[in-house]
């Protein structure tokens, strides 16, 4: 299958790099890849140029937003929060529609420092956002809840711990449990919380995980939430 | 050891009723104790009258905010968190200074319906709120991310589980996290987040707290950290 992974950061080289490990065929996307290919410096959050994480996936393309969208049957939104929306309409909403969304993005503005500020809240969420403006789109909130290596491979953290999915339509939630499990989420690892408005508490989660990233001093930890059913 | 727990409700019920059972005196602070006593009628939230309550627990005093407050060594705000700070005002700020408050308070605003908003976010919280309207005393956010029944009786949720601190003061924490073992907390899942600004954190995981409510069917559930140190 073919998916789009619109973001080249932490989290986009994480789900495109497992997506391409697992033998489907994807294409990130970006916003001028001719200028995020001439960049030869680390970024400002110290991960080395995409080329050379190109170079090593000789699978993997690279392309414009539009591109991406265009050759995903299924996409995975990875930019920043403040950006998604702009970078979901440069995806074109013609690429977007009766397609599933994993939106993995939170909406944490940076721009005053640390911590960050979390917009929107209560009356609404990212993922919400993101329904609306793209109606004919499937969105799944899903993973936004722990660290990108987490994310792929779940075991780095020792014992069961669960990853969240909230979204309008029940086919999305189950493609999107099925590439969970793929990613290797135990099946009864996955919390189906409801609609896509429930995605303001898993976005809300956010602060307290940045918290305990403080508390811990590592990243590799993730929220179980013990009196759940534990399934199979 | 003496008590003040400020608020009538489920949690303030169950904290005062946990602290008399472990043999420390305890007096209820509310608003307008002989009000309370004149109800005969369960109240919004279908608890019994307070007077029967009372009533079984004969060592256990209501007093007015005031009146508690000067009765207690140790304070605990367990009032609804929009009117926590006018309920501390009552209780005044010189029968607060020089002790410890615990802060079980989450400021959810149910006036607009369910969902309830959370106000403040991001930038503040309550805890922070009461602590800089009360510098003298030593606010330790705690135990507001789980039901009244599980705060005290952490066993009704099974396998580990974690209940966070948020404060200023290093000794009000020890304090405070005594007083969690007392109420059957292993020492080792108490978690120091850090100062009172690690309580926006904790009031933040409100929202994902009430759906997992809705997508589970009951309170008895409780967040693990996976990956947090389990200590001894």
């Amino acid at each position: 299958m073919r998916y789009a992974v619109l973001g080249t950061g932490t989290v986009g080289r994480t789900i495109a790099g497992k997506l391409a490990s697992l033998g489907h065929e994807v294409a990130v996307g970006t916003r001028a890849p001719e200028a995020t290919r001439a960049r030869t410096e680390p970024d400002a959050h110290g991960n080395p140029p995409l080329t050379q994480w190109l170079a090593e996936r000789p699978g993997v393309r690279l392309l414009p937003f539009a591109g991406a969208a265009a050759f995903g049957e299924a996409l995975v939104n990875t930019t920043s929060g403040t950006a998604s929306l702009a970078a979901l309409a440069a995806a074109g909403r013609d690429h977007l529609a009766g397609k599933i969304l994993m939106d993995i993005a939170n909406p944490l503005d940076f721009s005053a420092g640390m911590p960050p500020s979390l917009d929107p809240v209560n009356t609404d969420s990212l993922g919400e956002q993101i329904q609306r403006a793209f109606p004919e789109t499937k969105v799944v909130k899903t993973l936004n809840t722990m660290t990108a290596l987490v994310m792929v491979e779940p075991s780095r953290v020792p014992g069961p711990h669960h990853v969240f999915v909230s979204g309008d339509d029940a086919d999305a939630k189950e493609f999107v449990t099925g590439r969970l499990v793929e990613f290797g989420w135990p099946g009864e690892s996955v919390i189906d919380l409801g609609d896509i408005t429930t995605a303001r508490g898993t976005e809300m989660l956010l602060p307290l995980w940045l918290r305990l990233w403080g508390a811990l001093g590592h990243a590799d930890f993730n929220f179980h939430v013990q009196g759940a059913p534990t399934g199979a």
